[in-house]
């Protein structure tokens, strides 16, 4: 192999593992478009209102002035409400991944990015994610009537 | 040139192509991850409470049960609202984009991705793009104490 022939094999290998560097960089981006972050995952949630993981970040609280909070809840995959309702209503704006949301006596809707659903007040109803998929989304809550009224857990076979 | 010159040179076209053809690909992708849309644009504003082009999508309407009204509001670089005031306040989840918010007698705030502002009732404020980017944002307002009030449009010197 002449010189001429080594510079060109060089050549070949240089231009693959710069296309392979800039694929990896664009491959993380692909993976961050799957799953864009608008707000902080916050704090994990501890009570047992919740079964598996389930963050919430406190976007606005109620107070006298503006009755409703607004909080951006990310449900990793398999977790979820139990049934509860809310005496004003509650708004769920879904931003990411597959959800699940299911209200008393309804069968189970499956919410995924650009889904809004509007609860009427003192409504049993349950919400999470998928169980292979994580679930986001911004929940708008009066405080108007009370606070949120928690039931029973999802049982299995309700959720699957 | 020889025989095996020509194939080493063609080997090296072939993988730049690739390469190229690749990275558009994901260059693609990546203008996507800069311009995630949640909502539809909906409809463009076609009245005289916005300055240049606006388009709403209103997700959730007031009513008797939910007082408060949710909407995604995208505006096109340089468009805005006039100022205006809320009987009840309004919260805005600023989505994508770079956007503007000012209240009267306050400075001007640059809005970004996951950034969250909370409008007491009655106070004058404005909001809008940026001269270069879209601005996306999700409002919620409350329609208890009545509809909005328009005010008088913003000046070119207050905008820049």
């Amino acid at each position: 192999m002449n010189f001429k022939n080594i510079a060109i094999l060089f050549l070949v290998g240089t231009v693959s593992l710069s296309c392979n560097a800039q694929n990896e960089s664009a491959q993380t981006t692909r993976t961050g478009s799957q799953n864009p972050i608008i707000f902080a995952k916050g704090e994990k949630i501890t009570n047992d209102n919740f079964i598996g993981t389930v963050w919430l970040n406190n976007l606005v609280q109620a107070d006298s002035l503006n009755q409703y909070a607004v909080g951006s809840v990310t449900f990793e995959p398999g977790a979820r409400t139990k049934w509860h309702m809310h005496p004003s209503g509650q708004i769920i704006l879904a931003l990411d991944g597959v959800g699940y949301y299911q209200e008393k006596g309804q069968s189970k809707v499956i919410l995924r990015k650009g889904d809004v659903i509007k609860c009427s007040p003192n409504i049993a109803h349950w919400h999470g994610a998928s169980p292979d998929m994580p679930f986001i989304q911004v929940a708008i809550t009066s405080r108007q009537n009370g606070p949120t009224v928690w039931l029973q857990a999802v049982k299995e076979e309700e959720y699957n």
